[in-house]
């Protein structure tokens, strides 16, 4: 099956940033075959004229919690949500269901907002993975081990059991990466820091948790180990090129050092970040460092919007305004941190990211009819100031087409929600308890 | 004419908060004569079934340059553009036409993303009068006074001249206020801010210009006068209630006291301001002290998106963050500087900015059937912190309603982006003039 787009102006993202302004791409199988200027040089099973529209890589979401969809809009401007609401409404009312068909949900919205990639943290895992399988995206699916009761653990630390048969009943999946991941610095023991570790060198996968996030752990890695939580983790050997290190809003000087030197890289999440008024990582440095840094949208309940279009926007206005300096990261350099640099950060910079011939058919049409997309000069301008998720128009992952004209194509979203909404009654039954918190 | 919307969860913003979240509202002619929770108790000539919508006051910008669309992603990320090349560009390029289809461009754009009042400053100010007019929408438009050579002058100061007859021609009109504004405090001589701000006395209206904006404005003022520019506004006797300061990024603690003290009002601009690395503005002392505060789109030069959206998303973000307090301008009080804030700031608050009977007709439906609008526990988190400009379904204006279907009822998009772009093609030949620079 060879499918050709024509009359596209394509953004390759590959290393010398090449764009075609009138462009094809041919997709054979599940595969990039050819890329260039012009009428497409070859036949095809099947043309698409794709005038007027952006061809960009498939977009990569290095950090979010899908399954979370029961919670977006749920006491959005509470203080210390996660410990006074969201860990103990976690632990009393999410099942494999509600994960399921959440994760099914956000994989919907991701689709359709030009993701065909993200890395994914939560519980009851598996459920994401069949959901994962059935969207037809690209996974990087993370059991959470945590050092409290959970939702899909009664006992402390009970995700690296259920992580290690997870991960053997998806290994080889083409699409889906299963692994284990510690919550946060603060949130395992060290001991199970390296635990968690070493099942993500056994069966050789990332290792990603939350780091440098909140103001509370940075105080108590202070306090206990007078160390930076970067630092700790480095002293436990777990900083490595295999450890992607997500939030680092509090990174000093010094632990940007040694996350370069240790080869790790870094999920920057800036909309839940500043959504929850925690601060503005400091991304420039890191990236004059040669740090790897991608966006994640963070899960819905704290970045709302699935959509790296958010993302986007949200990192022009913040880095420029903590640097004072409107030249700094230029629009083409923001796309990438959520394309090339996103999959490089997550190490599958060989297979994704790009739109290069031999890589993997993950694209991304977004049209340029709707109100807010005229004119443009400058189409990485369009995609981080003006785009937002209604302007993608055809997603393809692994060469399938997954969102035709906006929509959905294998996956009908009104019965997703349905019966999502079906399994929320107890679980919204049980979040009334939190009402004078939220 | 009577019309009935029923079922909606309406947000009516009134003083006290009131929500229905099975309600009605019901326009008669071009004013609401009812709300209410529940059925219509009355009877009219059209019923429409909200049923899982959310209803709104039509949404006030009350900062922007609405004709500058063809301007929209040049540039974006060049140092100093305004000196650089923005205004040499607009001298040399803009006409009469394109202010005409341009304005009408940007006031669809606004129309389907909610916003049926805005506030103008531009020049052939009386061709944005012409499409106001045409749109349906509420314009104040004021002619632009600055101390050099426009487009639409060939002597400085210009504006003022062409501003009386502006005014005179379009006094009376139902949805226009006609006005004039200096450009910024550091554009137009101080004899000729005060000219300004007598016309603008003379014929009743608000006076608007840019001020502490600019880094360069402040140290000129510093230098010039030992002052800032809201102390050397104060100073000239025009920093009063009609003054409305849009940006006001760089304003001191004292110049908070003293904009309170005289009743002025701030227009905030928080996406072209952090878009441009300028800063952002101190709008939790500005609320603290009672200033009216209303947010700004900026012109789609600055802004890029024409959406209030954009501008909520932008705001939660920053202000939390710049407080290190997520409870901080909860998703509600956001609302309202769009809305009622908004109309308080342009001294419109008894005809619009609420749904209250006897104020104008002017409403929003927001669709909750999109992928990023589910779950909605509280509606005025997922108006901030999810809605984009393709939730909106409805807009209605003075009672008429010209979006429909996410489309407008009134005007062709396609007619109009074909006509700009017919008129697009001397100034793009121009722009190239400075493509070392942008």
């Amino acid at each position: 099956m060879r499918t050709i787009i024509e009359h596209a102006w394509v953004l390759t993202m590959d290393p010398q940033n090449t764009c075609y302004k009138d462009g094809y791409v041919i997709i054979e199988g599940s595969k990039i075959l050819k890329t260039g200027e012009g009428p497409s040089p070859l036949g095809g099973d099947r043309r698409i004229d794709a005038k007027g529209a952006i061809l960009m890589p498939g977009m990569v979401n290095v950090h979010t919690h899908v399954p979370m969809i029961p919670f977006r809009t749920m006491g959005d401007d509470c203080q210390d949500r996660l410990r006074r609401f969201l860990f103990p409404l976690e632990e009393m009312a999410v099942t494999p269901a509600l994960v399921y068909w959440g994760s099914l949900y956000g994989m919907a919205e991701m689709l359709l907002s030009g993701i065909t990639t993200f890395l994914d943290m939560y519980y009851f895992e598996d459920q994401a993975a069949e959901a994962c399988d059935k969207a037809g995206m690209r996974g990087i699916l993370g059991e959470t081990v945590i050092g409290q009761k959970t939702c899909d653990s009664a006992a402390p630390y009970g995700g690296l059991a259920y992580g290690e048969d997870f991960i053997q009943k998806w290994a080889g999946h083409p699409r889906i990466t299963p692994m284990v991941c510690p919550h946060a610095t603060n949130t395992s023991s060290p001991e199970y820091l390296q635990k968690t570790f070493a099942m993500c060198e056994k069966y050789d996968t990332l290792f990603t948790l939350h780091a440098s996030e909140m103001d509370y752990e940075m105080k108590e890695f202070a306090e206990n180990y007078h160390m930076t939580p970067t630092a700790f983790l480095d002293h436990l050997g777990i900083l490595t090129p295999r450890t992607l290190l997500a939030h680092c809003i509090h990174m000093t000087e010094a632990d940007l050092d040694l996350t370069a030197e240790r080869g790790a890289s870094v999920a920057h999440c800036i909309g839940s970040n500043t959504k929850a008024g925690k601060g503005v990582a400091p991304v420039k440095g890191m990236v004059s460092r040669g740090i790897p840094v991608g966006l994640g949208t963070d899960g819905p309940s704290s970045g709302n919007t699935l959509s790296m279009f958010t993302q986007f926007r949200l990192f022009a206005s913040f880095h420029k305004t903590a640097n004072h300096d409107r030249s700094l990261f230029a629009a083409k350099d923001i796309v990438r941190l959520g394309t090339s640099e996103a999959a490089r950060a997550i190490g599958m910079e060989r297979r994704i990211g790009s739109i290069e011939p031999g890589k993997e058919a993950d694209l991304v049409m977004v049209e340029r009819d709707s109100v807010n997309m005229f004119p443009c000069y400058n189409p990485f301008s369009a995609l981080v100031y003006s785009a937002e998720r209604s302007n993608v128009s055809r997603v393809w992952a692994a060469g399938e087409e997954l969102v035709r004209d906006g929509t959905l194509t294998q996956l009908d979203l009104e019965e997703i929600r349905g019966r999502l909404w079906e399994n929320m009654g107890d679980f919204i039954k049980k979040s009334q308890e939190f009402s004078s918190i939220i």
